[in-house]
């Protein structure tokens, strides 16, 4: 049923989608679309997608002829493209996404989608990245044992149920849930990690950037600790703008509450309090590293 | 010089001295003391030590005996044996130890030790370690390629020039602070990524972790970026407690900067702002993986 496939965004995600594909068996068309003209030509030489269109319109076209349209670019980016795509597009034809952020997407997707003579649209967000993108760093196993999410709208219909069939190939797991239960979970375990890791790194680099004798101090003392929590510091604003325009109230939630947990900490430093604290967190880690 | 070494705290650190030691060539005796008997028993049966002390008693003879004697105890313990050992020792003799902190240890290295009559104390700390400890987890390359802090107190013996030595055998890069610079660079590089990370995970337990469905969705979607910024919630409140208690100045101080710059990032959601942070954030990312 699913024989022509449009890729929109052809970076990490995008890329990693069609080396998955092929990988599969899928065996049909695979064209991609993406702003940047360098990373159309690096997702064809990875073999990410059999070719291109080479401007907007010609996108919307490929996506006329398309079974299947993935929106692989930021939140703000798939919306555009939900609505750009909306009136070309008929009943048999299916679009999915991969955003950060599902609420929004995913009451677009119930106005646009969905309904007598529409296309469906069927919200996704594979939990695979990297804090670095571009199809230059697709990996063909990037799903591999990754939770790939769905919040569907509506009764699942066959395409659907093909897509779902495809995504299980890659090696994901596939776990449905309501949007707005999507979106606080992920702004606890994905979106307070990415701003902690960017209030962390940016403060490291306003405390001590400007001096090299401290800048060398640092890099000689820092070690895993250090890495491990300003890695995601090294993601771009420009995906998690949009993270934070369409989840803000559930990320601002975490980070106050997170706030006013470092604030607990530092007044009993001297305190058996510390102690508690500490008997919580190694039994949070405990159930993930049993 | 160096032909018995006594090795205080057989855990990770103090295990892995032992066998790197052996690694580096050195022939002379390696004798253990440790409060628990299992560490003993293990660091024994791994080649770290050749024997080993049965009590205090005896790891106070012991060290009477001992050219070199390591202090690889949590920070408190260290100023514990510092104490106890001073009166016991002679100038031929040289202490040092692998506090995370320097400032205290230093001060008390300059009151009992470094003095006419009384043995050498060098304060030292090796940027290497696990969330877990244990010398079931030592390894013999544990400071390949770390940096090993030292702090001195005076100028440099005979004694502590091939303890030197020996540490560059390991494969660390040595580089000398100040303990007060020490105190706070550390609290920025490694104390506050824990207490960070100690905070995360217990207001993850905490909100989270009585539900077993919620337990179960966090289980799935958390990814790399939540195991990261969770992973020193796995540390022991034994060696922490003493960390805070002996800098809390500089941790309260680091902690402070981080709440206040959350708070930053969350008023700024929707603004430019966000922007501004994530290009001190990828600038202090790119400086470290350029």
């Amino acid at each position: 049923m699913i024989e022509r496939i449009l890729i929109v965004g052809t970076g990490l995600i995008g890329s990693s989608i069609g080396l998955a594909l092929r990988q599969a068996g899928y065996a049909g068309a695979i064209t991609g679309f993406d702003a940047s003209a360098s990373e159309l030509a690096a997702a064809q030489e990875a073999g990410a997608i059999d070719g291109f269109a080479h401007s907007r319109a010609e996108a919307i076209q490929a996506a006329r002829e398309a079974d299947l349209i993935v929106l692989a670019v930021p939140v703000l980016a798939i919306m555009d493209w939900m609505q750009m795509l909306a009136p070309a597009l008929s009943p048999r034809q299916l679009v999915t996404d991969v955003g950060s952020t599902k609420l929004k997407i995913a009451e677009m997707g119930g106005e646009l989608y969905n309904r007598h003579a529409t296309a469906r649209f069927l919200p996704g967000h594979p939990m695979a990245g990297k804090e670095s993108g571009g199809a230059a760093l697709a990996e063909v196993t990037l799903f591999r044992g990754a939770t790939w999410l769905f919040t569907p709208i509506g009764p699942e219909t066959e395409i659907e149920a093909e897509w779902r069939e495809w995504v299980a190939k890659f090696g994901a797991n596939t776990l449905d849930l309501d949007p707005a239960r999507h979106d606080e979970i992920c702004a606890w375990v994905s979106h307070l990690p990415q701003m902690l890791s960017t209030s962390l790194a940016a403060l490291l680099e306003d405390t001590f950037g400007a001096d090299p004798k401290s800048r060398e101090e640092i890099a000689a003392i820092g070690g895993r600790a250090l890495r491990e929590t300003t890695r995601l510091g090294a993601s771009p604003y420009s995906m998690w703008r949009d993270v934070a325009l369409t989840n803000e109230q559930p990320i601002a939630h975490t980070l106050h509450m997170l706030e006013q947990r470092l604030a607990h900490l530092r007044e009993n430093l001297r305190t058996p309090e510390l102690k508690e604290e500490f008997r919580l967190a190694n039994r949070f880690r405990a159930r993930r590293d049993p």
